[in-house]
């Protein structure tokens, strides 16, 4: 067997690199949380003070109380721990729904989301969004859907579900508003807010949301992998329930455990611990998020000077992950000997990673985080580029 | 909000103590892996070159190569990571019953056993073990309840699982024993190798079985939570079905994502790829297993020395995690103004951590990758606190 290969592992993205990659730009550690990552880098580093047999529940370092000021900070009332913001859903969904209940979601929703439901067997309704070019969410057939499925089913949906950004174009989505329907109709309401909590502001109450789900290591600068469900009180006991099995024969039971989580959920470590060291971090860079997306706005600009560069989703941009499509680059592939990889292989002599290598019809970029200097950069690259292929800038 | 509390937090344990906790032992990075560590510590850092949209399938880190190196190294045909070995046993679980149907498992099965099968409404049956003071599991049961099952509900149980190693007794079972009763009556078999696989060969070809499940930070010196699920080319097609889930509005669909593991595997980052550095450390490792094994013996009867010192599960020891009872510092922590925290007060001194802080009744303590030297000073070390406190060595 060849071990070599696994020997020094390195990325290959250097620290000097600029880094464009959709779902990687709100993970950025800290150089605080380098420390802590090497401080809890072994299995179970967390567990040394543990007592009452769930990583939540440490007080040493002081999970328990993150939990709580996580919970403040979002405005919510609880905060369980798990293992991504894939993990929150199923959990949540698992509580709130029976097999061949509905649940609505937005027809923009993360592939976990529908994976979630397949888990459970639930059946899903879309609320449809506008298409080409906007791509922007019919908020209002919320309840038209719910009409719809009370009138054939003789109840209203068990869930309805909203992602806050949706990861492939970006569009923000006001929660507010869902968040009454889901209110006048009394059905629970979850924002899976995986692209926003921990880069933006978020008031959960003023969303009226039951639910929210956060990733950690997408945008809470942990290195993860780590999710987070917040509840408000009114649903955090039967979301979380405790286990209840017994052994047949031996008596055993795990009262304190909760089966949905797979006992004591599976965060212990560098994901809870980096979660911790770079809470206070989040906790100042939420204040700068008009700033960030003023850059997205002017990026956006600046690279739609290229000949055939167009942004789709909503204008102007209300998040900075955004989606461009590109098809004077997808003519230049067509002739190079390198085909689509032509882009990625530009970017790399720049030092720019992230696009998708091999894509040239449309790019993915998230410019959270980035300085408007490093963001200059990877502007005058791809004008360099355009013009190096013969292709418009003006 | 006070967030100093979350700023440079640390692991209280220094480098420089003996640390006896029995999930960690295993766990600990090799250094060739704290550099790994730092250099994937970002969130989603082994997704810079997915082209699958799934992180098993990633060949930049070679991950893709190392399942299949890990497969051909326990004996096996796949290998699939998951959360943690808590989700490993919640997913093949999943794809092998249906809610009500019996499975039956070991009496010393983790907690996370009994806890999978209540998240899937199946029916537990136990296989008893003799009691106090060994703890030996009963394997001829497991023929026997097959019996009753099959007379009483007309078919045989879905799953036979058997915990290769317990965490409470560390009693370890021949897992080929069970294998060919579950050959013999056609039953899928899942061994739980949560504590050996990693730290000692593994031949799962030779167990006869056709699961078997793996922690990346209990024993493959792994930072995780990482869990790894090897099966047999015959079960692997069914444990690890494609998503079929499709919008009915938007016509989405994720053929390539797994429903039981969320889309794709929450494992990467940090655990992922220290598990990856890691490996040739653990496949050097696992040869030293017996040498591993003599230094608990040694250990325990030098602990044994001590009055009232009993080592409950079998003997002599078949693995590094034990039990011992300690009923004469039991006595002294009755009149000790700290009560049972006396002997984690003159360990800590000593620089000693791992024993569950408060509990003189029973220890718990796994020497595994500790050197006779190390040892020799733990034991001096409770030999000095005996003398102390007028407990008899001799």
């Amino acid at each position: 067997m060849n071990l070599n290969k696994y020997k020094n592992v390195k990325r290959r993205i250097g620290k000097d690199w600029i880094n464009l990659n959709p779902i990687q730009r709100g993970g950025v550690l800290p150089p605080e949380s380098r420390e802590t990552l090497q401080s809890f880098g072994d299995g179970y580093s967390t567990c040394d003070y543990c007592l009452e047999g769930r990583v939540d529940l440490v007080d040493s370092p002081p999970i328990d109380d993150l939990a709580g000021d996580i919970a403040k900070f979002v405005n919510m009332d609880e905060i369980m721990f798990t293992a991504g913001c894939r993990h929150v859903q199923w959990v949540a969904l698992k509580a709130l729904t029976e097999p061949g209940d509905v649940i609505v979601i937005d027809s923009l929703a993360h592939y976990t989301t529908y994976l979630a439901a397949e888990n459970l067997d639930l059946e899903i309704r879309e609320v449809p969004h506008n298409g080409y070019p906007d791509f922007e969410l019919e908020v209002e057939d919320y309840a038209d859907i719910i009409e719809e499925v009370e009138e054939k089913k003789g109840e209203t949906p068990a869930v309805l579900f909203l992602t806050h950004v949706d990861y492939r174009y970006g569009n923000r989505i006001n929660p507010e508003k869902v968040g009454k329907i889901a209110k006048k109709w009394k059905i629970p309401y979850f924002v899976n807010a995986a692209y926003t909590g921990g880069i933006m502001p978020i008031d959960g109450r003023r969303w009226k949301s039951d639910f929210i789900g956060f990733s950690g290591h997408k945008s809470w600068a942990s290195s993860g992998p780590i999710g987070m469900l917040a509840t408000s009180y009114e649903h955090s006991e039967k979301t979380f329930p405790k286990s209840e099995v017994k052994g047949p024969w031996s008596g055993r039971g795990f009262t304190k455990k909760i089966p949905q989580l797979f006992g004591c959920p599976p965060v212990f470590g560098a994901p809870i611990a980096t979660l911790m060291s770079s809470f206070p971090h989040v906790y100042e860079r939420v204040q700068n998020w008009d700033e960030h997306l003023e850059n997205a706005r002017w990026f956006v600009d600046k690279l739609e000077k290229i000949e055939d560069f167009r942004q789709i989703g909503q204008r102007p941009r209300k998040h900075t992950l955004m989606s461009i499509e590109t098809p004077s680059f997808h003519r230049v592939s067509k002739r190079h000997e390198r085909r689509g990889f032509f882009l990625y292989d530009e970017l790399k002599e720049r030092k720019i990673a992230g696009i998708q290598p091999g894509l040239t019809k449309m790019i993915k970029i998230n410019t959270y985080g980035l300085s408007k200097e490093e963001l200059e950069h990877v502007i005058s690259s791809f004008y360099e580029i355009a013009e190096k292929y013969d292709v418009e800038v003006g």
